[in-house]
């Protein structure tokens, strides 16, 4: 049943910008597609959504956008196979979870029906734009922020909500080096850390330019309180092999509850691997490197997939994970990818076509 | 010394929306004066800032404000006296905390001069603007944002400085009455509390609805870990008096350094006060509400000035405040608001003459 055109408006753009795409090149997030889906919240409502020409948004410099970070964001992506289907990895999770953020954030939640049917026809019209090379995919990016006006920190009366689209290729280039921060914090228990706000993401930049500084890609957060356990990467979830077990943090009100995270749990179960839902202190992390126990690290995420960590850096020293053959991470990695692009049964009815 | 126009463009208003205003029954920052200073951040450094006519800003659907909440903001007041001198009140402690918050999350920083001369060359502008009505002033508003693009999530490489500027009464309209919480934070350990941060303040509003809807107007934030101490309000720094001390909370780094809180511990001093600056236990305060000794508790802000809380709410318990004859909130509310509308002595030398 498509009912995916029946309440969104489109405006179709007169040009397209495709021909001016390397679609063989491609970096993460930085080219836009044709088109976006803008829906707006005014007098208590949302109204219809509209999928238009990709344009710019014109603000008061009063929208509380600009003053008090009440945004929230979502990260999806759409799939081609061989034959030219188009899919989407567990969309309502996305949906689900946009509104559990801005719920969090004193953000209208979006409805169901208008989140699906406006990223629906979005997709319809900008199909060609999804990239059908290995490792790369059309990165969807639903968000939504206030532009309600005035500079009383309150929440704003009126919001958009947009999806735009990215053809991508991956995330991160090459190795990926991590250092466990101890100084610095990414969320506070009962505060924002489980929804995707955008103001998590700021207050991750400096921390991250330091550690870039010494040689690292990304920071390893750790709980505010002691940080003496792993918590999350900055869009990743962490998983640590020590010998065959597989163990992830639990998520928490400080940790993003990944879609992938609890994909990769079920995928590793479901493979015979021994998972474990439980804190990881530093410290056993620490031991089992240096007893040799420690066999993976990767992080897990939309954007960046599995992506292994080769050396991580704790209390300035610098700790390397072996090479394997056979690991889990290439094994996880292979099992999704294969359920995303359609290349293998999907038994837990994740994929999505459109 | 006057040179605030030397290098700021200016582009005046071709009409004033002044003859609009009721000056009597401002409410606070929902009336924005004629103009607004610009500044952008490109290629690596600030342009020449601009006295421009307020108006709205355009940006591509991907400018990293929209996703990454990469913005800081600052709250100062410029004060008419009874001669239309007009007066800033320590404007340069807003210019570097306004810089200390950018650098923490990865905005550059404002060079000092821009700042002022792009503040005097608006103040002059809209002098009309500044309201005269005891309670009333002319909010200032700098701030900063990314305007860079990308869904990458990573600092951007452009920025908007901006100083908007709207006259305003009271933040507080009668009683304030606040809730301990021990639910939702605002801040981690090694976070951004001490930053004014936008996204500090939306993460502050769900819990602060919450509030409301039990009849209370503000949040007392506690810290994240034991919830057993007091830090601050939504906007404002809390003192508390048990006895005849007075006391407020450390600063650090989950707690806003307000100007309005250290100018009061100085003011307080010399009145002959004795102020303790030390962690402060609910336990104490609801003990103090019980045996008689605590006399008063009081937010201190810009916005807020001094608001006296009447009543605070703990456990599902309100313990009211006693009401005084010569409250120290009044004396201090007094001592400051005479400075910064020139009508007593300014012996710390905090008065700022435009
Ligand atoms: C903080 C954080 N943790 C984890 C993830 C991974 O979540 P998901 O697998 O749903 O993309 C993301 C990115 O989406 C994130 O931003
Ligand atoms: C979180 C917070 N605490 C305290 C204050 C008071 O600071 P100041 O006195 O500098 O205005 C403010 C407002 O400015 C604030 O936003």
């Amino acid at each position: 049943m498509d009912t995916s055109l029946k309440n969104v408006i489109v405006e179709k753009a007169k040009t397209s910008k495709i021909d001016q795409v390397d679609f063989n090149n491609l970096s993460f997030g930085s080219i836009v597609t044709d088109h976006m889906m803008v829906c707006d919240y005014k007098n208590g409502s949302w109204e219809t959504p509209k999928v238009v020409p990709y344009q710019p948004i014109t603000l008061d410099p009063s929208s509380k956008i600009f003053h008090y970070g009440q945004s929230v964001f979502e990260g999806m992506k759409a799939y081609k196979d061989t034959d030219n289907n188009v899919w989407l990895f567990r969309p309502l999770e996305n949906q689900k979870r946009i509104n559990i953020s801005s719920k969090r954030l004193a953000i209208p939640e979006f409805p169901e029906e208008y989140f699906m049917e406006g990223l629906k026809t979005l997709l319809k019209l900008e199909q060609q734009w999804i990239p059908q090379t290995e490792g790369s995919s059309l990165y969807i990016r639903p968000f939504v922020f206030a532009t309600g006006k005035g500079f009383h920190a309150s929440p704003a009366d009126e919001y958009k909500f947009i999806i735009a689209c990215a053809p991508s290729g991956p995330y991160f280039s090459g190795k990926v080096k991590v250092l466990i921060e101890e100084t610095y914090s990414r969320s506070a228990n009962g505060g924002v850390g489980f929804a995707k706000a955008g103001g998590n993401y700021a207050g991750q930049f400096y921390p991250t330019q330091l550690a870039v500084a010494k040689g690292y890609n990304q920071v390893i957060w750790t709980d505010d309180n002691t940080h003496e356990y792993i918590e999350e990467a900055g869009a990743m979830n962490i998983f640590i092999r020590i010998n065959d077990t597989l163990i992830t943090s639990p998520i928490s009100d400080r940790i993003l509850d990944g879609i992938t995270r609890k994909s990769l749990i079920e995928l590793a179960k479901e493979e015979g691997i021994n998972v474990e839902i439980r804190k990881i202190a530093v410290k056993e992390v620490v031991e089992a490197s240096e007893n040799g126990t420690l066999m993976e690290m990767f992080g897990a995420g939309t954007a960046a997939v599995i992506s292994p960590i080769t050396a991580f850096g704790y209390r300035e020293k610098d700790y390397e994970l072996p090479e394997l053959e056979n690991s889990y991470a290439a094994l996880l990695r292979k099992r999704i990818t294969d359920i995303q692009y359609n290349r293998a049964e999907d038994k837990f009815g994740w994929r999505y076509k459109l």
